[in-house]
C-alpha cells in the first residue's frame, strides 16, 4: 500500500531571527542542516524507502531533502519541484520581524494573519525587496497565478491540484512518496488528508525535521493515524512551533 | 542559443584509494566536496544560469550537482536522473585496486581495459559484492539492458538515446543544460559532440569539478570550441587524470 512521508524543513536563517519568511528564499541554518540529517537517519532506521521526492521551489526545503536523502543513502530517487508546495506567501509581512509585527498590528490581527484560515495579510508590493515579482525561478508559471499574499485557504487551493494530479499518481502506483516542504503547505495537506475543520487547523503545529508518515489505502485515505518517526521529539517540536511569535 | 555545461564529479572516496569504481556507489571525499563547491562558484561567477539539471543515478554525481547548485544559488531547477549517464561499468575490475590490476594483467591489457575504445573488461559476476545485480535503484529499467561490463563504445551506445531524445529536447527549447556525470560518460558525450575519432578519444582526459561549456547552434552543433570555466585548473586536472593508474 502507498506510503506518504512529510518532512518540514529544519530551522532557516530567518526562523533563527524570528522574521516572517514565506516565499523569501533563505538558507537552512546550521541547526536546520542537523535537523535534516537527523530526518534522514530516522528514515533509514525506520526501513521506509522513499521512491520519489517532491519539494517546493524554495532552497530550504530542497536542502532539507538533499541532506536527508544523503543520510538515508537514497539521493538517486527521482525529484519533482513545484511552487505549489511553497510556504504560504506572507504578503506584506515578508521580511518583517515577528515581534515588531505583533507590536504594529496588535495581538488580535497578528494572530489573525498568522493563523486565521482565510484572512490573508495585506499583499506585498512588486517593488518590495521581499517580493518574488519577476523571480526567474517562477518563469515557467503563468504570472497571474503567482500570489502576492495568501491565507492558509489560498495555500490549499493552489496545493490541491498538484496533489490530486501529480503526487497522487505516484501514490496510486503504490510508491512511497517523500514531500519536503513547509509549515503551512504541509498543514494544508494534513488538513485535507485528515478532514480537519477550518477552525481546528489553527491548533495544528508540525514540528521541523521529523518525518510524518501516512499509510494510505487505494483511495488515498489513511488506514490508521499518521505517526512521527520520533514521537517525543515531534511533541516537543510542535510545542516550540506553537510558542513562536510569542517571543519578544 | 542553447548552452550545455558538463561537470565531472569531484574526487570520490575510491578515487582517493585508487580503486576501479564504475557503478559502485561511493561518496565524494572531502576534497570532492570542495571541488563541487568550486564548480558552483565558477558557474556563479561566469553568469551562466543552468535551467535544468541531468545527473546519473550515482551518489557522487548527484552530490556534486547538489553542492554546486547550492553554491550557485540554483538548487530549485528541475532535475532528471538516468542510469544512461552513469560511469562506465568496469566489469570484473570494479572494487579492485588499480595498481594490483596493473600487476595482474600487465601494462598492455591494463591499458586496453582502461582506455581501448571497444574492448570491455571481463564481466562482473552477479554474486560479486561489487555487482549492481538486483540494486533497487535500477528497478525501473529492463533488467536485460543493465550492463555487467562496458567499453567506452558501449557507454556511448547506451548514452546516446537519452541525449538524443531527452537532453536534446531541453537544448532545442533554448535552455541552458547542466549535466553532472562521470569521466567516461562525459568523454563519450564529448566524443559525439566534437566528432573525435575512436583512436583519438583515448587521449582525452576530462578534469574533475571544472565546468566545461558548449555553445550550440539550432542543430546542437558547437558554434565555437568548448571551454572550461577555469582553463588553468582544467589543464592541470586533465594531466592528473592522465597520470592516474601509473601510480604504484
Amino acid at each position: 500500500m502507498p506510503k506518504l512521508i512529510l518532512v518540514r524543513h529544519g530551522q532557516s536563517e530567518w526562523n533563527e531571527k524570528n522574521l516572517f519568511t514565506g516565499w523569501v528564499d533563505v538558507q537552512l541554518s546550521a541547526v536546520g542542516r542537523k535537523e535534516a540529517a537527523r530526518a534522514g537517519e530516522l528514515l533509514k532506521e525506520s526501513g521506509l524507502k522513499p521512491e520519489v521526492l517532491y519539494t517546493s521551489k524554495l532552497t530550504r526545503a530542497i536542502q532539507t531533502a538533499n541532506i536527508a536523502l544523503e543520510a538515508a543513502d537514497r539521493l538517486y530517487i527521482p525529484v519533482h519541484r513545484s511552487w505549489r508546495l511553497n510556504e504560504r506567501h506572507y504578503g506584506d509581512l515578508q521580511g518583517k520581524d515577528k515581534a515588531a509585527t505583533l507590536a504594529a498590528y496588535g495581538p488580535e490581527l497578528f494572530q489573525t494573519y498568522r493563523r486565521s484560515y482565510d484572512v490573508p495579510p495585506p499583499p506585498i508590493a512588486n517593488d518590495s525587496e521581499f517580493s518574488q515579482f519577476g523571480d526567474e525561478r517562477y518563469a515557467d508559471v503563468e504570472p497571474a497565478v503567482l500570489p502576492k499574499t495568501e491565507s492558509l485557504k489560498l495555500v490549499i487551493d493552489r496545493l490541491l491540484p498538484y496533489w490530486q494530479d501529480t503526487i497522487a499518481a505516484d501514490l496510486l502506483a503504490g510508491k512511497t512518496v517523500l514531500i519536503a516542504a513547509h509549515g503551512n503547505s504541509l498543514r494544508g495537506l494534513v488538513k485535507y488528508l485528515e478532514g480537519i475543520s477550518d477552525a481546528d487547523i489553527a491548533g495544528l503545529n508540525i514540528p521541523t525535521g521529523i518525518p510524518l508518515v501516512y499509510e494510505l489505502d487505494e483511495h488515498l485515505k489513511p488506514t490508521k493515524p499518521s505517526y512521527y518517526l520520533d514521537p517525543e521529539a515531534a511533541a516537543a517540536g510542535a510545542a516550540a512551533v506553537a510558542a513562536q511569535g510569542q517571543k519578544k
